[in-house]
């Protein structure tokens, strides 16, 4: 049973406690946040916490093995590394830290305590993306083409980060994890309109073998959009997560090229035939990934939400926020 | 009444007949293409029509007042030239030219002549359009803050364009139509999968003012999509165009920044009020064209898809090209 | 080849006109109207057309085999009678008759005269009809249960028919074609908001095997749905006639029943799987009808749209007719 | 404050219990279940709560002001019978009894009791509802011609009771708020595929005024539907609950009507303008019916929910019960 401090209860959090708490193999034992209104409504419906408004009080704690820090991206570095020094596995919420530097020292220093830190890509646990991801290595797409992601809304503007470090980490991450090849390098464009941090971002990530993949992000958005399409040579898939009952659908749509004999003659011809629905596997994704790290923890098997994941997604972040401040210019990975 | 020749019947040309041949103050009198079955199945149709396979002959018929070249883009330039030279206006298929150096040749060639040249940004005249064009400027929408169209679909693909020059001129044109800012650089990104010819590209376009446009093009998408969204700081539009009855949605929902006294302290909140979806003129937009372009042939009116605004779609789509063969590299206006 | 003469050029005329003009098999050499506006109309497009405003000059002509009759459903009887004691063949534009007796009148004097008699039931060519037909035939949807169409939209007033005599036949042609078993009964409720006619009506059909059917036709919604529910033990259909690229939907959903041992403990289990859209042919569906009515006039072939279908649709319109001047009450076919 | 005893820990319980607990004015004391395992979940969540497998422990119980049943429709008489000679107020789930005699039988004792019964008719407190019936009052549609509701899934099939008393009570429900009128007579089809409870069914509701309401619920749908149209003369409503942004839709559309003058002579004309989508109030209706009924309990106000309205309903779904088991005989109310 592993006994889990949690860090932070705003918006985020509720869900950690609530499923920390309920799967096997974990239990919530301590809570803490700055903010003691938060730390009230938490012990009305779990009067067992035990809460603090100082954060050390839990790291250090005896009886505690894990520590699930949920608050905002510029204190996750120093929470975390106080958590591994005390001798604690991590799970931080993503996006993982605000600098590849910061990373690669958070996963240098779990590998030196023999500890475990995971970063929250809960996305990787919905039956949406599992499904896309037996799609795809399966073979049934043929030959990826691109993924192109837009995620838009009438955001929450942050004070401390652009929309790319709020909503792009998100589609970096499910983006990591569906593709083998390694990116080579970002463009980004964007705008800020409001607050001086960026509020709308474009972000093109460059990948061998002709894969592109394109990430639309927007805080201004008058609709909500959640839709990724992913073209394969053979068949594509449009997911889109906002549909209740039909989230993926995969159309046998594509290109057939022919090259005839002898000659430089491009036929290129389309197909276009039935569209399949797949059943998709129901579930709790976060109820599935606190399952799994907490599994992890215990037995030393290394989660698709492991610090490496993380550290890769905080890459692209970097490059897309330096690419978009100098208008596009390439940043190579 | 202008008599018009027309040159191609292919895709569009049937369009340019029917629509030049009902509206009052025109009439088509003759007709090229190349195949010959095009000609014949013509004149099932139009029993009068004089028809040859040799533009020559169209474009130096005494009874002839236009020519409308509706042919591929690389002929454009050559056909338009000599119309003018031989004293007919021209109406020439948008891509206008596949050069800004030929746009600026025939609209000086056509001021010293005396004679129109325009160009078919039918887009212009939908009732979408309209409606959007008069909600930005009586300020319904505020300051403007960005322009995101996405038009994709599983594409016929060209085999002497690209994507962007494919699709791209209808969002190049309606932007330029819509915003009164001029736009200072483009970025593009894209890929080529099958024939050496880019089949996605995402173009970014600069304006002063914070105003930034983003154009999501794509040949390999398994689902069409027609979805604009425009975004000013008291309304936003969402322009479906696929939408049978409700094309044209405006959200009154935004953003309200407070600097409070003194202090840099920026407070963002939010508006989320009503949706109103006006009822748009209905009428064929290509008729609505024809008959203003005719109309302008006589009078001497200048329509707002003349030549100079062929010229401005045609250098952005011009540098998207450069730059997404340079990945991304910025170039300006 | 057979020449047809067509007797009205309102609506569904020029439609008409136009698909016998252009397949094999058939031209058209004279049109009939009461409104001399109308011929002009038709023969600006179609010089060759004989046109008058008698349709007894049509039906009488000796350079005619076959006449179509697209006019109000009050002049059907009087005009096909003609028309066949002239030797003609006719195909009558849906619904086929205002009464059983006419239509049974019709379908005899054609088999006397050896004369083919059909009506325009266009929908029965669909892409969609026959697919569904198909996966029913086939034995995929399983035991059908019901059969759920709604067809409303803000409709034009008829001011001799009600909504059921305008709308409804589209749907019970479907259902007369798709279900096998005998429809027993009729039970139509309605109201007459604004002229006396009925604008909005449902009809139940009750037929053997626990099968239902039932019909939503309504002139005052403000939204145009055109969708029908197909229902059977193994798989259901969806077809949404307004959805521009999956039409059908064929879901993997249904209800297992068992009964467990000796007892009378009925376990009703769920069933939710993949959700499957077919690919459906192209092609105009009244260019098909067109073909195949022609087609069976010259080899003696039997249509699905003859005169014994159009018969069937008379009859449940009359009960439904019945029934809901009866506020409901059952009529037995 | 009003002490609560609630009974069934079912489907709909946790909610009741979640809402009566947190809102102010009432607190929950005991629950009961006749499942163990329910009970016990209950107090992992909520350990203060005193639980029982004995309703009567919790009915009789000194320290509670008001009982929720919350269980089968058939168990309900006896419940709130026993609950209301006990001396407690009581809120029964929908549908209130399963008979109207039962149902007035607990109105009269209730009000001899001077205490008060009420139903959990929820769907009347959401943010669309009372949207509409402000819509409605205050005139903004005209003169109502109909209340068009479909309410589809594939269902649980109940063991009890058939599609009629297990979906349309909402419907009938929310009808009964919205319109003024008295319903004159019910008319009912429908058919039994499974277990001999019918699980489809459609109900016709006459008003007087030529106001007509029509009800479609079924339990083997592949598709979920939850939308209502509701048409005047000035405009029209069309509500999709299962829209996340837009839920409601008024339409200017309509039909205007002129008799010219002296004669019967009836020009009917179609309006068709904007759409305008308003913005709903937020907030969970549970809880604002929880509020209402306990601030009633103890103000002696009569709430929307309260028994006359729980045995309208009844009296409707007894009606259209009677009816589908005749095919479709009027039941005059």
């Amino acid at each position: 049973m592993i006994r889990m401090g949690v860090i932070g209860y705003g918006y985020w959090g509720p869900n950690i406690v609530r499923n920390f708490s309920s799967v096997d193999g974990s239990k919530v034992v301590a809570l803490s946040d700055l903010n003691e209104d938060l730390l009230k409504k938490a012990q009305r419906t779990y009067p067992h916490l035990r809460v603090s408004t100082r954060s050390d009080e839990i790291i250090g704690a005896a009886d505690i093995d894990a520590i699930a820090i949920v608050t905002p991206v510029f204190t996750h570095f120093e929470l975390a590394k106080k958590a591994l020094n005390m001798g604690k596995h991590v799970l931080v919420e993503k996006p993982f830290t605000y600098t590849t530097a910061q990373a690669e020292e958070l996963i240098e220093l779990a590998e030196k305590k023999h500890l475990k830190i995971m970063v929250d890509h809960t996305f990787l646990y919905t039956g949406a993306v599992r499904k896309i991801k037996e799609l795809m290595d399966n073979g049934t797409l043929g030959d990826l083409c691109y993924f192109d992601s837009t995620r838009v809304n009438l955001g929450l503007f942050q004070h401390d980060v652009n929309v790319i470090w709020d909503l792009a980490p998100h589609d970096l991450a499910i983006m990591d994890y569906l593709i083998k090849e390694k990116p080579t390098a970002v463009v980004a464009t964007g705008q800020a309109h409001i607050n001086g941090l960026e509020d709308m971002a474009y972000i093109t990530v460059y990948f061998p073998n002709k894969i592109i993949a394109h990430i639309n992000v927007n805080w201004l958005s008058p609709v909500k959009v959640r839709t990724t399409l992913i073209g394969g040579l053979k068949k594509m898939i449009v997911w889109n997560d906002l549909d209740p009952d039909e989230k993926i659908k995969v159309y046998d749509k594509g290109v057939d090229v022919k090259t005839t004999n002898g000659v430089h003659n491009l036929l290129v011809s389309y197909r276009s035939g039935d569209m399949w629905a797949p059943q998709l596997e129901q579930g709790e994704a976060l109820k599935l990934m606190a399952e799994t790290s907490v599994g992890c923890m215990g037995n030393g098997k290394v989660p698709i939400n492991d610090g490496a994941a993380g550290l890769r997604v905080v890459k692209m972040l970097e490059s897309a926020d330096k690419s978009v401040k100098k208008k596009g210019e390439i940043v190579y990975l």
